[in-house]
C-alpha cells in the first residue's frame, strides 16, 4: 500500500518570522513542495529556497489550489500558504471545492491538515492599541465573488448593531467605490469622530499605520494591502491608541471596587447602570 | 534618568507551544515578572518556573491589569498574557483602560508593547475545516458587562445579515439561557440543518470537537471552553468538514474556466448568476 501524501493548509500570519506559528514553520521546513502567491513565497522564502515551488499569481487561485492537491495527491508533503489565517478569505475553502469537484473522500490521498495563523484583524489591531475589545466582524469589500448587494447588508447590519468592523480587501486599483459606499452606511450609524485605524501591510517592510476618524478616512490612501479597523459607538482614543472597552466600567470602579446595585459573576443590572452611555438603545 | 519599565500584553493563542508566536514566546522568555489568569500560567508554566509571578482568579481582572501596570512602572520587563489574542475580550482593552485610570501619559512609565495570538475564532475553525471561508463576526454572550440586549440585537444583525457567527463564552455554571436565545434568534434566519461546531479546549489536553447543525446544537455540553461556530446559508458540510465557500462557483469552474458573462479581476456580474443559490435576496 502506497502512503497517502499530506496536503498542509497554512496561515503564515502576517508575513513576520516573529508572528508565524511554530507548527506553521515546521510544516514549511519539512514540505517537500511550496505553492503560493508570489508575495506569499517571498515572505517565507528563506525557508524555501533548495524546495520544489509552485508560485502562481493574485487571481490563480483555483488553478493553485488545483495544483496543490494534484501534487499532494501523488504523495509526499506538500503545503500551500496564505498570508494570516488561511481559513479567512483564503486558501483552505478554495482546497476544499477543489476536493469536492475532484470527488476526493476521506481516507483518499491526499490526508488534509490545516494549521491556523494570526489573521489579519488581529495583527493590524494589535498596531493601534485595543480596538477588539468587544464584539468584532469581518467583512471583505471585493465583490469579484460575493454579490454587492449581500456586503452591503452585511456593512448596514454590523453598522447598526455596534460591531467593531475589520474591512479586508477594501479597495484596489480600479476597485475604489466600495470603500467610498462603506463610508456612507458605517456614518449613517456612527458619529464622524468614530476612531479608525488604516493598517498597511502589517509587521512587513512597508508597513505604515494612519490613525484618523470616520469622517476623514477617505483623505488617505487605502489600497490592497489596507485593513480599515472602526470602532464601535465605545471606541476611543487615548494617548495615541485605539481602545475599545469591554465594559467593566458598567459594573466596576477601575480599582475593582463593585459598584452599586450590581453583582460580581452575575449578568450586569439594567436598572443600575450608573456609568453607562448607551450606544444602542436598551429596552 | 531611570528607564521606563516594560509591559507587554501577549497572546499565547490557543494554549499548546507549537500554535503562539515566536514574538510571544521571546517575551516571556525575557520577562522579570509574568502576570496572568491561573489556567493561562499554567498552559506556560515551563517558560516561566523561574520567573516572579502573578497569579490571579477568573473574575480578578481588573486587579490583575492594575497589578500588571504598577509593577510594570517600577521598572523592568512585565508580561500580561492572555489565551488567544490579547486584544479580543482579553486584557489590553483593560490594560488601557487602567492606565488612563490612573493619568498615564505616553512617554510615562511602563511602555506599552502589544503581541497578537491566533484567536478561539481561528483556532477553532482549523480544527473542523474552513468555515470562515467568508464574511464572520464574533460575539461574546455573556452579560457580565454587557447588557443583554445589545448582545441580542447584535446576534440578530448577524443572522439577518447571513454572517457567519463565532460565540464566545457561550455559557458557564450559571449562565445557561443566552446560548438557548441565540440558538432561536438565528434558527428564525437559517435552515435548522446549519451546520455548527462545538470546540471545546482547542489544542489543549481536554479538547473536543463536535460536528452538528443549528437544530441539534443544545443537545451537547456547551460550556465556558467551548467556542460555538455557526455556519452561514452557504455553509456546507463534507466528508466531515465544514466548509464555508468564498463564491468562485459564482464565477469560474472549479478547473479555472470564467463562466459564460464573467469577467476576471471585475465585479460579478449579477445578471449571470447561473450557480448561485441565492442566500438573501438580490436587488
Amino acid at each position: 500500500m502506497i502512503e497517502n501524501g499530506q496536503l498542509s493548509i497554512v496561515g503564515i500570519g502576517p508575513g513576520h518570522f516573529d508572528h508565524i506559528s511554530p507548527a506553521a514553520l515546521r510544516a514549511i521546513q519539512e514540505a517537500d513542495v511550496v505553492v503560493g502567491y508570489r508575495t506569499y513565497m517571498l515572505l517565507v522564502r528563506a525557508l524555501i529556497k533548495d524546495k520544489e515551488t509552485i508560485k502562481t499569481g493574485m487571481t490563480e487561485e483555483i488553478s493553485r489550489a488545483r495544483g496543490a492537491v494534484e501534487r499532494a495527491k501523488q504523495g509526499g508533503k506538500v503545503v500551500i500558504i496564505s498570508s494570516g489565517d488561511a481559513g479567512v478569505y483564503g486558501m483552505a475553502n478554495l482546497v476544499f471545492e477543489v476536493l469536492r469537484d475532484m470527488g476526493w473522500k476521506r481516507g483518499d490521498s491526499p490526508d488534509i491538515h490545516i494549521i491556523p495563523g494570526i489573521t489579519a484583524l488581529n495583527s493590524c489591531a494589535s498596531l493601534v492599541g485595543a480596538p477588539l475589545g468587544h464584539d468584532s466582524c469581518m467583512i471583505s469589500l471585493s465583490d469579484l465573488l460575493t454579490p454587492w448587494p449581500i456586503i452591503e447588508r452585511r456593512i448596514e447590519a454590523a453598522a447598526s448593531s455596534d460591531f467593531v468592523i475589520g474591512l479586508y480587501n477594501p479597495a484596489s486599483g480600479r476597485r475604489q467605490r466600495q470603500i467610498v459606499r462603506a463610508q456612507e452606511i458605517i456614518k449613517t450609524y456612527r458619529p464622524g469622530t468614530t476612531p479608525v485605524a488604516l493598517v498597511k501591510s502589517a509587521y512587513r517592510f512597508r508597513q505604515d499605520v494612519t490613525q484618523t476618524d470616520l469622517d476623514h478616512m477617505l483623505d488617505f490612501e487605502i489600497g490592497m494591502l489596507t485593513t480599515v479597523l472602526i470602532g464601535n459607538s465605545n471606541t476611543y482614543m487615548y494617548e495615541g491608541y485605539m481602545v475599545t472597552p469591554r465594559g467593566y466600567h458598567n459594573k466596576y470602579q477601575l480599582d475593582g471596587q463593585i459598584l452599586e446595585g450590581q453583582t460580581p459573576g452575575e449578568s450586569l443590572n439594567l436598572d443600575n447602570l450608573v456609568n453607562f452611555a448607551p450606544s444602542i438603545e436598551v429596552q
